[in-house]
């Protein structure tokens, strides 16, 4: 990746304004240095740590894609970052964002499979959301045609996630059952669509009771998520379930292990509920650590069950396995071209709205996935603050300046 | 399962003559019971605690299938089991053993799918080591015209439980990579033999150094199981192996754990580690529970790794997941008449050489699977005794009597 973070600029100097149009445009460093807009987190905490700013424009390295951003996908994981509630978090400033989808601009040296102006997908490990980022190209994928950027900002990460869940680590197949939370979120719909590729699963999903009327065709029995779900599913189902997705983590693991069938799966791939509140996080990723309960392989063995984790940030920024990866997105890619699977876009949020477009992700108003439009202006300014009050009473460390405070209507497509 | 542990007869009155031919044919305890020749374990301890006794034969119940048996299978798990060192061990005395090959000799009501003569193998909660069983129909399968009875009884538990892990808990695919303890026993063959099966897989397996030349065309790369072998596979594979199954349990959970590729699956099948002479086992299965190492499913988030348990046992008589288990043998015959896996037979022994063949597999003197032949004559006694050292230099609690100590020269087929 380009080395952005010692360019970038002071915050103040090149803030914009929030309705995008007095941009300080030709404020540069250097002589010959482009700019770019991106979304900057100042530091570990609240929404108030989130600036829009200016930053010099990353020129591809060997290997290396540049993309011309057209919209970048916001996940629960950016508010974990965000919170700074994860391993080993990067120094800030930084550029959150780990998926978005435009234009290729440019190739860097020895950078084969692409062309300019080919349309793309592509994971970065930070940095996504920006008006250009530079990848490596074995996370870059070409987009079938009729994929909306929207579309494909909201399918790599969320879809890839689910398909390697329920196909590689677990072993999804004919009749079998799957439990999953957030049922009306990113990658609870990308489970459900998944599921239906296979003949007679049933899914079980959690979600609040106001999203169960859009979401009820692509769930075989919804729950609402402040129920209890193991004595929901085992009304329906006393044997349990075959596979378990727990993006809560905490006693989740004790609940979901105790689901399973025999020869069952649970799957650890988030810990959303270490998320207490706006500010910065409470329960830090060592107090998560010991928070959940420690499982005894021979209990394992006993009950014939398969416990897992699956990071897919770690598998392809870590771990390597970048090609892994690639092979699932041309399998996710034929499932879309076959009209099997389609991502589900909750709301477009201009860079300038990534705050209310956090807080629609932290209060789970969100249905399908959210996305940062970067060609997108904000919405106008409505009267007054009401964002900001977070699920757990706490409150902001600072307060946020002059208007941003003020709520805006999401636009839904 | 018939009643049959009410039934046991004063084992002194009915024991047999070690060399089989005074057999006390005639003695019954009502005028129409039949009876049979079984092993019995007459309580958890040493060698000393089993005996050939007589026993009233089992006549099969609805739904029931009555096997005479021509050969069982002998698994590490019996010795665990003489030593009480299982999860909730039934109560003493009982007649040992899991699975046997037989012909059909009667069928209990409603029960379909059989006729009298068909050659079988079979699934025995316990009372497999006996001339007749009588075991639920779900448990018995057909077995192909050209399969041995020895055959037949040293490939049910062991092939099954190969494959399940290897297909159905973990995920074999072509170009990856198994580590398997213990390559030369039963379990050690099938893997070898399964991953044959699938193009490009490599094997890394550990044995005694006597058996390496036996089985060195089996498996890729064959370790001293006296060296470490987290070293030595790493020498090879620096990134680790894709599935690690595991027979030994105590800390080689977090060896294997760490062994694994991103992605990979660590499997628990057993825990021999914990059979450290011939007595009682000083390691219950209560001690040897908090001997492991517990695992963070953080961890495993973290690492992208799949930990997993596997009791075949578990899953055919306390899971009720007989119809998946014969699905999986339906497919194992398939690859049996292929000619792609055929079982590996140690050795035959007469019953009244259980004690000889329970200290070889104890001393990890087999390459391939003991079978008890019960039509098989002992073979006559040698010099004196040389058996019943035990690895970890315990003593018997009691000294066996008059001929039991001698040794026999074991029938290698």
């Amino acid at each position: 990746m380009a080395n952005e973070g010692a360019e970038i600029k002071e915050e103040t100097e090149h803030m914009l304004e929030k309705n995008g149009i007095k941009e300080q445009g030709s404020v540069m460093s250097t002589g010959d240095t482009k700019e770019m807009r991106v979304v900057l987190l100042t530091g570990f905490g609240g929404l108030n740590k989130l600036r829009v700013t200016k930053k010099a424009m990353p020129e591809p390295q060997e290997g290396e894609v540049k993309i011309r951003v057209k919209a970048c996908g916001l996940n629960f994981l950016d508010l974990m970052v965000r919170q700074g509630n994860i391993d080993n978090p990067p120094k800030t400033p930084l550029v959150p964002g780990f998926e978005c989808a435009g234009i290729v601009e440019a190739l860097g040296d020895n950078t084969k499979g692409f062309e300019i102006e080919d349309r793309v997908m592509a994971f970065v490990n930070y940095s996504a959301w920006a008006e250009v980022v530079c990848t490596p190209v074995n996370y870059v994928y070409k987009i079938p045609d009729d994929m909306t950027f929207p579309e494909a900002a909201a399918f790599s990460m969320n879809f890839v996630a689910a398909y390697m869940m329920l196909f590689e680590v677990a072993n999804l197949r004919e009749g079998m059952s799957v439990l999953v939370h957030s049922a009306g979120g990113g990658v609870g719909q990308a489970v459900a669509q998944l599921c239906s590729t296979v003949p007679n699963v049933t899914v079980f999903g959690t979600a609040s009771p106001f999203k169960h009327e859009a979401i009820k065709e692509s769930v075989t029995h919804l729950f609402d998520r402040n129920l209890d779900y193991v004595q929901e599913v085992k009304k329906i189902s006393p044997e349990g379930v075959d596979i378990v997705l727990d993006c809560l983590c905490g006693d989740n693991t004790g609940k979901g292990l105790g689901l399973l069938k025999p020869l069952g799966t649970y799957i650890l791939y988030g810990s959303s509920n270490m998320v207490t509140g706006e500010t910065k996080s409470f329960f830090s990723f060592a107090k998560s650590w010991w928070q959940v309960e420690k499982v005894n392989p021979i209990k394992l063995y006993e009950e014939n069950k398969v416990m897992a984790g699956f990071s897919l940030l770690n598998l392809l920024f870590k771990q390597g396995r970048g090609s892994v990866v690639k092979t699932v997105v041309h399998k996710l890619l034929s499932l879309y071209e076959q009209k099997k699977i389609k991502p589900l876009v909750d709301s477009l949020w201009a860079l300038e709205e990534v705050k209310e477009a956090m807080q629609r992700i932290h209060d789970r108003g969100n249905i399908g996935k959210l996305i940062l439009d970067v060609e997108k202006s904000p919405t106008p300014l409505m009267a007054n603050d009401s964002t900001e009050t977070s699920e757990a009473g706490e409150e902001e460390e600072e307060q946020e300046g002059d208007s941003d405070n003020k709520e805006r209507t999401p636009f839904i497509p």
